[in-house]
């Protein structure tokens, strides 16, 4: 491969290894890192300011929609889980089981769980919480009148992972997971499509992530769920990632927990529940989307830090001036609001050369770096450059423009960022219709470029599980959902791209995360 | 007894039994309760609401003094635990221990921990994170510009718990643990110090709960720390709790992890830790603190709803017009800010009897309730009611006015249980110079009120740990701290209140929860 190209920050590049891009990419913006407990990330103060900003605004979103926060028990006794027996079976291969509440030294010297303090009914370090709420739900509910119950819940989950990759899969993840309860189907119906809708709506203006939203088949439904709806986005080697799901679930979990009231007509009857969330996943998906070569790239809505300042201070005598002139600018920018809130600036004063700290930046997405140096002083400008154009591009400005105009620039980067990652999936999202046609698709042209192929197909399928066992063993790809989105919901009936047999309607394919 | 008093809202009173009172104000506020699993609780929304403002106020003090907030796994490998000899001595005997990582169905058909997935090392649910935090430090430090770190983390841990009570000990509960590390022993201590004092403003001004500050003898210290301080507040049966505390860790958890940097010197060194937490029993001391035989009083500044409104409709004719002013009011007063934040007002329409309605926000300790009804109407005015004064005390104002003066008054309220406390606390705090005076002092004179008693001494101490032992096992009273704060520290020498030893400072001695 010729190397005309000016070398990127991060080796290697995407189309080189996506994969392994990926590691790179969270590492050099110091998001987060693997620790000694297999599967389980540190989650760095940068990366865990994405999520703040992502917990504060959804929370606002969710309580916006009339739902309140509560905090449920870690541990779940084994007996609860096994309640719902679609549940456990989902489940029981990826629970990490509590049998032991106290350590003591062995004959050996050694410390282990002490024999004598083995729990009479292990305890599973909850995956999600239907069981437990569901049985606090059960004691709140005596009549219609105490319905709907409408909770969320903040809190980290464990589902034993086998092959982690950071934010994406990892065997503790942060989420929020809301459960409610009501009267009537169609009430809890109407919440989980309205979630559905929450999600969407940050995801795409919060995250700039265009998503498709729809209901998964039977086979990736969410174990005890009667329907599972979802959103899906399209990341840059085109494979799907899940952004949000949001499970109507019968009265499955009201008849295992006993969750019962008495209805407008005395009758004694089972409530109607949801289910709902999103996780840290989000930070990868985030990732995998906007960053480029050079590393992250992150939406102004959830960057920790939107701007920052980096003072040149090149020599002793104009140091002071120059930092002086940078403190103003901060203070300034901090005054002006976006997107309803205060513009989050930090100032890099660390002594370090100028050049690294602003590849750190670069690294770490910040959207909009300023440069301020003694050359500056005299015209009262400083240097803009935005995270959305070439790394080398700097706009030399008055500083009174810049403080103005930065609203503006930032509304802009965050439009640019969703604009671009929408093209790059409706152009690769493409209706297919032939066996051999879908099997090319999603077989890579180039064995050295493995991960880039591919995208969404839209397909016809016949509702058959055996097919989509098929294509899920053979190329890796399952069927992300059955498409409600106008543009590419089709109705129409057809032949099963696979095997022929008719189809009611075109669902949406794809490999995935 | 004679029955001439007004019947309180909580049954028994304080003074008849304070623990089971404490048990039903929990419990009539819709705080939190018990699960099924033996020592954790659900909290409620109206508890978690308390939670999220104690949470978010304190996070900003925190950040405001330079920490950032990331997160670390829940499970900490046996191995690392016990590295540090007194931290795992400390713990081992309270930690819940994952021993699998998948479920099956054993051969009576039930589900069991697969056997065929034990876990080679045992993985101890976190009870504090030292010991994941360090081996994360001994990564990221490399040379003395790499420090200070500043870490906080919001998290859960679960600390095994035989004899639950809500808030105050449970086995899993909510906290926040603050982990730093330094170049030097004297910015560690400075660090350790500076946090306490973050800790009793926070809790001074935000939870209305007055404080000493002091140090933990040794007996009392955190497994593994050098000095233990604490803030310590007393509720309304006398007793103590210790409502944050604040760890100098000189360099034994370095030491144990290998945190290491290349000094200034070019020599390589151990660094110096801190940490620092507080958790969800601070809501028990609120609790325990401000409520009273009518149940919960919440100081403004983090009760979920500041105030609330209460239409009283009892004609279909003018339901609509009272409902029409009410919610005007309540788009009045949300305009109004009170400690830089917009105030927190909602509207109780829910079709119940308006007695009924007010006794439930009388249990629930919101500051102030305001009632409108049709007669209100022609005048333009509302009966205001606040939740530190006679429950059927209420004054009718013009409503211009009572949103004119809610700011005033919701601070007046926040000072007024401060103030209360404080009396209270100042009241049953004294010196104590004979042995006979302190056991007086420490027994309960009346058998039928064996929980109102006593209060804090202030008594000489020699320094000898079985003296501890002793005042421990015979009259559940333990050394507090060795307080700092002008008003009760006393550094001249005298003889230790139990054994006659030479002691060289008064203590501060009490009971606890």
């Amino acid at each position: 491969m010729a190397d005309s190209k000016p070398k990127a920050a991060i080796t290697p590049t995407r189309a080189e290894d996506f994969p392994e891009w990926y590691q790179q990419v969270v590492r050099a913006a110091d998001l987060a890192e693997n620790s000694e407990v297999r599967g389980c990330m540190v989650i760095k103060p940068w990366g865990y300011g994405i999520w703040e900003n992502i917990q504060r605004q959804l929370d606002s979103m969710i309580k916006a929609t009339g739902h309140k926060n509560a905090y449920f028990p870690l541990f779940i006794p084994l007996s609860y889980f096994e309640k719902e027996a679609a549940h456990v079976e989902g489940f029981a291969k990826e629970c990490a089981v509590v049998t032991h509440h106290r350590l003591e030294i062995g004959p050996d010297g050694k410390m282990r769980p002490a024999p004598s303090a083995e729990l009479t009914e292990p305890l599973v370090v909850r995956p999600t919480s239907e069981t437990i709420i569901g049985s606090a739900f059960a004691r709140w509910v005596q009549s219609y009148r105490d319905l709907p119950i409408l909770i969320n819940q903040w809190a980290n989950v464990v589902r034993w992972e086998m092959r982690p990759r950071l934010f994406l899969r990892t065997t503790e993840f942060l989420w929020q997971e809301g459960h409610t309860a009501h009267e009537t189907e169609q009430e809890a119906i109407e919440e989980a499509v309205q979630m559905l809708e929450v999600y969407a709506t940050f995801v795409r203006n919060h995250l700039a992530l265009p998503v498709y939203h729809g209901e998964k088949t039977e086979s990736e439904r969410f174990p005890g769920a009667v329907q599972t709806l979802c959103i899906e986005t399209m990341v840059q080697d085109r494979k799907a990632i899940q952004a949000g799901t949001s499970h109507f679930l019968g009265q499955n979990f009201a008849r295992s927990a006993g969750i019962k009231y008495v209805s407008r007509n005395g009758t004694e009857e089972h409530v109607w529940t949801t289910s709902w969330g999103v996780s840290t996943r989000l930070v990868g998906a985030l990732i995998m989307t906007h960053a480029d070569d050079d590393g992250v790239i992150l939406p102004p809505r959830i960057a920790p830090s939107q701007v920052v300042i980096l003072p040149i201070t090149p020599k002793e005598e104009t140091k002071q001036a120059v930092l002086e002139a940078a403190a103003l600018l901060r203070d300034k920018i901090a005054a002006q609001r976006y997107a309803d809130e205060s513009i989050r600036v930090e100032m890099d004063e660390r002594d370090f050369a100028g050049g690294s700290k602003n590849w750190e930046w670069i690294k770490r997405g910040v959207p909009v770096r300023i440069e301020i140096g003694p050359r500056d002083l005299p015209t009262g400008s400083a240097a803009v450059s935005r995270r959305d154009q070439p790394v080398k591009a700097k706009v030399f400005k008055p500083i009174s423009e810049i403080v103005d105009q930065l609203p503006v620039i930032l509304a802009d980067i965050q439009e640019n960022l969703y604009d671009r990652a929408k093209t790059l999936r409706d152009s690769n999202t493409v209706r297919i219709d032939s066996k051999n046609d879908f099997y090319d698709f999603f077989t890579p042209s180039n064995k050295e470029k493995p991960e880039i192929h591919g995208g969404f197909a839209l397909a016809h399928w016949s509702g058959s599980s055996e097919v989509e066992a098929q294509i899920k063993e053979e190329l890796k790809v399952t069927i992300r959902c059955i498409p409600f989105d106008q543009e590419v919901r089709d109705d129409r009936p057809g032949e099963c791209v696979i095997s022929g047999e008719p189809s009611p309607r075109r669902v949406l394919f794809a490999k995935s995360y």
